[in-house]
């Protein structure tokens, strides 16, 4: 009998891979925070002698969700501002509440907030892309999620720099304080081409590839964009970004809504990454994003929730049952984007997008354990045919109860571990009086 | 102190009407059943002595959800054939397994289970086709959901009925037996104009005439209905019901996917109701329904979840969230169908659209007392700037907490009151060998 960490037992495993596989009464042995097997329970508990053996006959294990576009902190405008158009709701409700409010202090209680939602609904990787990284980066660090903490950059002073260099240099800052960190790494994230200039998207074509860094950003959400694009540089955004370098495996394209056929043949030679983020694109109205064309290009495709102002939550599962129903809405074809290869976006495709597919995205031995526990045991789960048809199409966050990430159990019984639940919701709730009810 | 059954308080009320109302610590007077009373909590507790008092302060109450489109008994075909196109869907899977196994027991152990995943989602009526309704309607008697019973019409022999005049005979017997019944009542239910033909749909026109009961019917669900319509009787489908005298204030028409702009003005011109299906219409790739010039149109929209076969679950408040964000996509406008809308239709639209809105829909003195309580005290609903937001936006069916229908509690805490949980999921399970699992 070899030592263990932990051993879980389980109803279904479902370890993610391109043939949708799904097995019975199926295990996890975690050591040294790594997944060391998997395989029939019976096995497993005949060769293993586990610190903690974790029995859950009810319950599916799934990989680690992946939020791959996010803006954590923003869970402190959550549902303040619903329902207008996207120029109304960011000139007269986000941007000038931004302004006034986001700090050290906001960055650090909207983040926390955000990864106690995360953890408790089944995501254990963000990437986030927001003012004062290196705040949220240390909720991250001490709430036990993994992260890719974005160097965030704008051209335009904002109550975190005065412009887009000083915006680098913090975030190499923050970079160098991370180095040595596995779970909270780093990534470039110049929000948008329409709101960086040309001489620091050069700047970070340049660094990204020196340190060999992945690049998130905003790309072809809104459909004036292209437009607005050729007034200002000559040049169609997918164009301007190939032309300075950009366009390239190390790019996260959050949204990617408005491409034409040439430009997915562009993304896809490219090897670029798109995020897909289908109930923000709905909620404000961009756009659908073409995935079912996306996929069968060839393009890595991961799945992100935007942050909570215009989602107006942090839940994977539900981005990926919509994706899954709106895919075959739009591309008029009911066998597009079928529940295992939505469940591969949120985990595998996010994995990649962000560089991590070595490390996490799939239940295989030698990668991390960060894995999700998902009861079956719903009234919604009955009769049960096929496990993942039952994750994608009828299971709600409510039904995730267990969760780890590197080995460690960060949600025990629906309840996040170690964290002062009162304390985070009180400080949450001591915002809404300071930004007020607009509406 | 006046004597009343139930008094609940909570901590925020909505109770649905054309302003998107909410207050602040407000409750609930039950007395036979019956909204006696609403007002602030510490008013009502000192104007009535409650045989029950329950206190909710973390929670927000609302009408009970409306379910207006369901094949109830269909749970048991949950997720056996997903991702598939709409005709290799219903030919090779759907239909025959029907054929083979559809039968009084499968049709009260499915109903069942649909009925116990309803009412713990908040959903406390529903409007049902399926075969042998007078068992379905049973077990809505049984476990005391409110159900609007369709009298179900094929023009095709099948399990239930040889003919359609056998089905509306069938149906007529039921209606006779639930005579006196104010919970569970009845409507024609014509399957769809191309599996009805004209003499049945007389005979249903006449009898709802007669009886002044709706007529429950897929409409305009696919594309190809107006082309067939064409090539079987020379006119498009709505002209058809038009003249067949059915296109009237009594006509429930699910789906109503593909409509011309003079469509709607007919059916606004009609009065009938339109169920919107929004899920079901994305997995089978049916088409968008125009639910935003529906709308604007002035004719009122129900929601309904369809079948869980094509859905796969029976979640209105997801329904919900899903016609939200699917109707801003569909228009290109951020500001269609804004939350308190979104539940408008999922409780008054649903009720005005089964003609019951004088007994429930909204949470107002004199109507029945059919209330949810939906806990706010999830990570994401915090903070809280608009409880109607929180409720469309953020919140899962975990949510609901506690139901009642006609006063009495179908859920406490989570639980179904009075069920057989393990009874009821065992039946269930033991269809899974019977169909078989053909993917």
């Amino acid at each position: 009998m070899e030592h263990v960490d932990t051993l879980i037992t389980a109803g279904w495993l479902v370890p993610v891979d391109a043939e949708g596989t799904h097995r019975r009464d199926q295990g996890i042995a975690i050591r040294d925070g790594q997944i060391l097997d998997t395989g029939p329970s019976a096995d497993l508990q005949t060769r293993y002698r586990p610190a903690e053996l974790v029995e859950l006959p009810d319950h599916v294990l799934i990989p680690g969700l992946v939020n791959t576009h996010t803006h954590a902190a923003m869970t402190l405008m959550r549902g303040f501002a619903d329902d207008l158009p996207l120029g109304v709701w960011l000139r007269d409700h986000i941007w000038p509440t931004e302004g006034q409010w986001v700090s050290p202090d906001f960055v650090w209680d909207g983040t926390s907030l955000a990864i106690a939602e995360m953890l408790t609904s089944g995501v254990t990787c963000f990437n986030d892309m927001y003012f004062f990284p290196e705040v949220a980066a240390q909720a991250a660090l001490e709430m036990g999620i993994r992260m890719v903490a974005g160097m965030i950059c704008f051209d335009m002073a904002n109550t975190y720099a005065v412009n887009a260099d000083e915006c680098i240099d913090k975030g190499l800052a923050m970079r160098a304080e991370l180095a040595g960190q596995s779970r909270v790494t780093t990534a470039f994230a110049p929000h948008a081409p329409y709101t960086v200039s040309d001489a620091p998207l050069l700047r970070i074509r340049e660094l990204s590839e020196q340190l060999n860094t992945r690049v998130h950003m905003h790309v072809c959400e809104t459909s004036d964009e292209d437009a607005d694009s050729v007034g200002s540089y000559g040049l169609r955004t997918l164009q301007r970004l190939e032309g300075l370098g950009l366009l390239n495996d190390r790019l996260i394209g959050a949204h990617m809504v408005h491409l034409t056929d040439d430009d997915i043949v562009a993304v896809r030679q490219a090897g670029s990454s798109v995020v897909h983020c289908p109930e923000s694109n709905l909620k404000l109205a961009s756009g659908f994003c073409r995935v079912d064309d996306l996929l069968r290009a060839g393009v890595n495709v991961a799945l992100g929730t935007d942050g909570a102002a215009s989602n107006n939550d942090l839940d994977i599962l539900a981005e990926m049952r919509v994706a899954a129903l709106l895919s075959k809405g739009v591309s008029s074809d009911a066998a597009s984007l079928p529940a295992d290869q939505a469940l591969y976006l949120a985990t595998m495709g996010g994995a990649r997008a962000l560089g991590l597919d070595s490390q996490i995205g799939s239940l295989e031995v030698g990668k991390r354990a960060d894995v999700v526990a998902l009861s079956l045991d719903d009234w919604s789960s009955h009769p049960l045919y096929n496990p993942i048809s039952q994750v994608v199409y009828t299971a709600t966050r409510s039904q995730v109860t267990d969760v780890w990430v590197d080995g460690s159990r960060r949600v025990q019984a629906r309840h996040l571990v170690g964290a002062n639940r009162e304390l985070l919701l009180a400080r949450a709730a001591s915002w809404v009086d300071n930004i007020g009810s607009p509406r």
